[in-house]
């Protein structure tokens, strides 16, 4: 059965990718094998993390390959079942790539009660993105109530729950977004205490202006010039959860001098921070637990979530480009009729 | 009374120190007052920290002045006492300073069981050195049984405790030292499993192959090459201790690109690394537990120690510098007669 529209990986990108690095085509259908499911997408998330398998560099993923469709979270619709627990008509989130159908193993997809939140947040604050926040946030940085919790990338899925979750955890909240426009989001609707344009010329100012009292928590999600300048207002004792860093994910060689990881190390030593990388997967023991405290911040109307929606399979490369670009407001997601 | 010989901070060092920047002069003896000890040295401990100290630059401990004895801790002898506890013939370990006489007060000292073993090992095994060792190791590293260990200045003091101290554990350990003659010293009399010169022209594929499993726990003594060297190595979930970064005290400027931190975060990320700063003064709780262990460890024969030893507080200077230029093998101390 022909009629499967995906968007497959048309060649690395240099640099930035553009539209020539994807190509739209149409597959057979698949069918599902014993044990398997038939899933017709409705929401595919697009995450700064698929830069990452766009390369072929040694990660902790192994690359998509060219001609290869996308990997990509999804919710979707169950078509045709071979799995048990598991009948037509569930929704389920998985990894089902940039396609309209995907056929996984059933123990590699999650059913999702559609009556308590809207299925969408299953790729949100209900999903990896909202985990991410919670765990590197808690386990990691590790935040106590007074303390300034700094997130950058505040406007985007993981940042603005980040800040969130450190007010709900009594600190003072700073985001860093681009754009005043994206700032005044930070602000107002979501609530944190301050939120800092890094494009604006006296930026190093107005960060060290809205953390008086230094930073205790840097939740680094950019990496780059806005890491350095967190950095450098580190206090004794301060957490560095590395969450991602887009900054650099288009780089294509070092950038150059002066060399800053003297004076990085001496600040990590003098201050006695922390820095510690985390990928999600390694902390799915704590998804009970985020899912308990999440779903009822949620309830509580403690936490806004906010979602960036595009219409169609064929939008995703440009609004994936939008992404690393910084043009998007919130959870970036792609709706497929 | 006049004949305290002292060797005072001249002038502020500008790169690598030199005789200049030190004087040696004598002043008047002082008098203790009440609560306080005076101290006749025997030992003095020449350690890496105190290039910190002669800068002027914002750090963990208020810089020397111009015109005062160098900082350091000393063993010395109770002269006079009029603190509760101590008693003229007492020896103690404290902060005497680059000088023959000084005057503390009684609870910032420590009395020394003069019969348990050499009273120069409250500088080393059984001092700073050895509970920097332990706790940047043990609380930081966390190193498994079966796992690889790799510390620099692993001939120097804190190096030379944290291989052995991770044998005890059951670790593969891995020195990195500067020359063919500490490398042997590190494997034939320290035990450690391999030990890497830096100075080699084939380091990178030395250590390459002394760590057949990767790097675990990378202990930085030095910062510099060698710490990039040890990054490029390290497994996913590895832990980097961050000790000292001797390679650069002695800079004046950060040293020329490619800026190498965009590459350091990445590595960071995609392998979970951990790069904790510490600073020994944070982990006074922990001296109990190390100096059980340590003991016992010791009249077990399970570590062995090294000094090194000049004679006379007039050498104190050149010893100094050597000891920044790798020169020394073992705890460097200053016999003062």
């Amino acid at each position: 059965m022909a009629g499967n529209r995906r968007i497959v990986l048309a060649q690395r990108p240099t640099g930035m990718p553009t539209a020539e690095d994807f190509r739209l085509e149409t597959a057979d259908v698949p069918a599902p094998g014993e044990g398997e499911v038939l899933l017709r997408a409705r929401w595919l998330s697009l995450d700064p993390y698929m830069r990452g398998r766009m390369s072929a560099a040694k990660s902790y993923a192994k690359p998509v390959e060219i001609g290869e469709a996308m990997t990509g979270g999804t919710v979707s619709e169950v078509v045709e079942s071979r799995a048990p627990g598991l009948s037509k008509g569930d929704m389920v989130v998985g990894l089902g790539g940039w396609q309209e159908y995907a056929v996984l193993p059933g123990r590699e997809v999650q059913k999702i009660d559609p009556g308590a939140f809207p299925p969408s947040y299953a790729l949100g604050v209900l999903g990896m993105p909202g985990l991410t926040a919670y765990v590197g946030l808690l386990d990691i940085g590790q935040p106590k109530a007074g303390e300034t919790v700094v997130v950058s990338a505040a406007a985007g899925a993981v940042g603005s729950l980040v800040g969130q979750i450190a007010r709900i955890k009594g600190c003072r909240t700073v985001g860093i977004a681009g754009g005043p426009d994206k700032c005044d989001h930070v602000v107002r609707t979501l609530g944190f205490d301050a939120c800092v344009d890094y494009k604006a010329p006296d930026f190093m100012d107005r960060l060290r202006e809205a953390c008086p009292d230094g930073i205790d928590v840097h939740f680094d999600n950019v990496g780059g010039d806005v890491s350095d300048a967190c950095l450098s207002l580190m206090n004794t004792h301060g957490r560095m959860p590395v969450c991602g860093r887009i900054a650099n994910y288009n780089d294509n060689a070092p950038p150059p001098g002066p060399n800053k990881v003297p004076m990085t190390m001496g600040l990590v030593l003098v201050r006695r921070l922390k820095i510690q990388g985390f990928i999600i997967f390694d902390h799915a023991h704590r998804a009970p637990d985020f899912h308990r405290d999440m779903s009822q911040w949620l309830r509580e109307g403690r936490i806004v979530w906010r979602e960036d929606v595009v219409e169609g399979l064929e939008s995703a490369p440009e609004a994936f480009i939008g992404l690393l670009q910084g043009r998007n407001l919130g959870k970036l997601l792609v709706r497929i009729a």
